[in-house]
């Protein structure tokens, strides 16, 4: 029987999604899995479950900075504390599904590419033109960047993955869905990793 | 120069503070360091920063039963998930506190014992009987708990314990503060105990 992938519903806004962009492939590899990486928007999720993005709630924006930082420290990932923060990243998410139906092998350089862009080089991926030189690095000319954007299917096909994330039960990000156990925030990478050991 | 203890904020309703209660003693032992315990009531902090509590938020209420089984399993704690829930503490919290100053040695004793008849044993400690037998097990008798619940003093002295944890920044249960730093969450007990070893 094959095994599944563990599934990873992400914002490109959410810096703890940045964190497990980071350190998922590992933990899949070490249990031979594959990663999913299902982008989807936040806004539809804060939306269901009556949330706000952290810097927008009192004490939790001051404390959430500094966790930010401090959980970067602790698994070693390069970050800076985003600016602006939140941003519109329906566009780079629609990159993201053009590229995996069309171009898979690419898909997760470019989802690493903007998390790396946005988290640890301060540049803000809800602009045109930085996801521009983001795909010219990849490949892909501004054009074909472009016309995605404006893509009628891509479109649809996030909105898709936002309704899947709900009906999956995603109340944040990052989440992970590990035959059919689910895991909320990149603090649960330990029990995601016993999980996969033990079923336990 | 003499360690400052681990401090912990706390609500006897929240079950990761439940968990936390069951691990910071040997994370604080570990690093010649002590335990100071706040209790405190999660109200005033959710009216802070316009949150709920779990249970009472769409999609996270299902996903929260689910991870606090788990994180109990996880980390080897006996728990069953609470019913009623969340329970007004007030009570129990009070007469923390009047132990706190009046007999130390037994305060700890009784912040378990309440913590584990509500989380492993399943029993209401909202309700003055049950911490009336808590109580006889540690040697303290009905009348002065009752006489704890109703003094003056002690609950301004647990309103006071609120005005200094939402002063120092807590947002959520358990909140854990070394030296300054601050945690929010068992699930930052990793961080907090590298934190312990390298400042870092």
């Amino acid at each position: 029987m094959p095994v599944s992938p563990i599934t990873l519903y992400f914002d490109f806004s959410s810096p703890y999604a940045y964190l497990a962009s980071r350190l998922i492939e590992d933990v899949a590899a070490r249990h031979d899995r594959g990663v999913e990486w299902v982008p989807m928007l936040l806004g539809p999720v804060f939306a269901a479950t009556g949330s706000r993005p952290l810097v927008e709630q009192p004490l939790k924006a001051d404390y959430a900075r500094r966790d930010m930082l401090r959980s970067a420290r602790y698994h070693g990932v390069p970050f800076q504390v985003p600016q602006p923060f939140p941003i519109a990243t329906h566009q780079a998410a629609r990159v993201t599904i053009a590229l995996q139906r069309e171009q898979p092998e690419r898909a997760t350089a470019w989802v690493h590419a903007v998390f790396n862009a946005y988290f640890a080089d301060g540049r803000n991926v809800a602009e045109m033109p930085v996801l521009h030189a983001l795909g010219a690095g990849l490949g892909l000319s501004g054009e074909r960047i472009d016309a995605i954007c404006a893509d009628a299917q891509v479109k649809a096909a996030l909105k898709a993955n936002v309704d899947r994330a709900l009906a999956a039960g995603v109340c944040g990000a990052p989440y992970f869905v590990v035959d059919d156990e689910p895991f909320w925030g990149v603090d649960r990478l330990p029990q995601l990793e016993r999980w996969l050991q033990a079923r336990f």
